[in-house]
């Protein structure tokens, strides 16, 4: 796999293990179910989309490397460096950067395998959706993305759509990523306000 | 695939479809909820039978046309056209009709892909009865299923034994298969009295 | 699969599945819901770690015998030899000898299928947790595993990375399996007390 797109998808990872880490503290879990929602919302999304493509073992099993945002969220959540009170904003800016990065990667990574246009934008928005609502299922609660305030999988398929467009035209998304990530980003903050 | 055995999937996955759409407003999601939630009632069990004999990518990602009764279902509901206190019985028929035609439909399926009897058997109740689960265990309701009110797997894996029994037999399935679902829809309207 | 495999694998279903008839005894569901609840934590976590290695149907499917512990499990509970009040202790006990031997089972089977030992160790993991984590969230509980009272996870890790560590020194498994076994159940049992 590219190296641009590995990272992309780490950070990523990171964004939603935060996510995971913080709703298991709100639930008093412990530092291993900690663990658990951290893997599950940060690895989920991607885990989904590998198995639905079907080719072998999904990429977060493969790499060992996909464990280390997640382990760095739990720590960060654990020793208190992130917080919710204080820094619920700055959480859903990392969530909103997650959803932004994953319906690219998510959407990319299927278009490789060789998928239709529609399985590669079914794809990215399993990606950019899978974790957190794996997280709250898991969890017992009611999917956030059921949340009527705040729209969450419209700017996920947006996305998609775009990254399959831009990979018909053979654009690259080099050029084109960072824009159409820029664009879903943006549409979810101001879902937010 | 047989345009047969894809029209019936199509009608099945309708059905299933309008009761996430149903459930998605009694619980006041909104569209985007909505679409997920029929999803996933809709293509749930399909998805997941065809995870399981993991031969590649799920029929409705590989195929758009699955997703025209999703659409179609969330239009319905949204609109009022299909409104649940009114039409309680319709639509328990509606979900019968689907219980029928999937039990068939992932007990074929099963088969064409080369698998045992019995795995058949189970596959052909994981397709009837998956999407219904997934649905509820998404929305964070106990699944239907386990209503003891009502009986919904034992129609389901009637059908799947029945369907299994045929292809055995080497049956033609345009002949025993009307009369499977017709014992199944029965067996499970029956249930409800 | 080796016979030895095989057994090992048939006990810790059993033991997962007695757990999932109880909790459907316990939540009034009938005997198809037990039947179902007790096919999840019997099978689940197997059926989990084959979708994810994805090399084709899950054994759970294609060999017949794994439906048997989980009957016997169901028949067991729903004529009352099984009950929760009396034998609360046996099942702790019953459910730690399942954790202990799929912990092994699992990081094996993905060991023969050509995993890196860091997938070993998460499927491993995967196939010890899964199942009774799919029980709980089927029947919308808040999963044991993340329960505060009694290390759950960590028996399954340890358990999981010293049958890797073994596999890798070509130790025969016939005699560090069952001194790592009994090392999961200990520890499992001694965070009960």
């Amino acid at each position: 796999m590219d190296v641009l797109l590995l990272a992309v998808e780490l950070i990523g990872t990171f964004a939603f293990a935060v996510s995971g880490a913080l709703l298991a503290a709100r639930k008093g879990f412990d530092v291993v179910g900690s663990v658990l929602l951290s893997s599950m919302a940060g690895l989920g999304g991607g885990v989904a989309r590998d198995v639905l493509i079907g080719y072998g073992p999904p990429l977060a099993l493969q790499n060992p490397i996909y464990l280390a945002p997640v382990l760095l969220a739990v720590v960060l959540v654990l020793t208190g460096l992130l917080h919710e009170t204080r820094l619920r904003r700055t959480l859903l800016v990392f969530d909103a950067v997650g959803l932004s990065l994953f319906c690219l990667t998510g959407t990319v990574i299927a278009w490789e395998a060789g998928l239709t246009e529609l399985a590669c934008v079914l794809l990215g928005i399993t990606t950019a959706v899978g974790g957190g609502a794996m997280r709250d299922v898991v969890a017992n609660e009611t999917p956030q993305i059921f949340n009527p305030r705040g729209v969450y999988a419209v700017p996920a398929m947006l996305g998609a759509v775009l990254a399959v467009t831009a990979l018909s035209l053979e654009l690259s998304l080099l050029w084109a990523g960072p824009g159409i990530a820029l664009v879903v980003f943006t549409l979810r903050m101001i879902s937010l306000r």
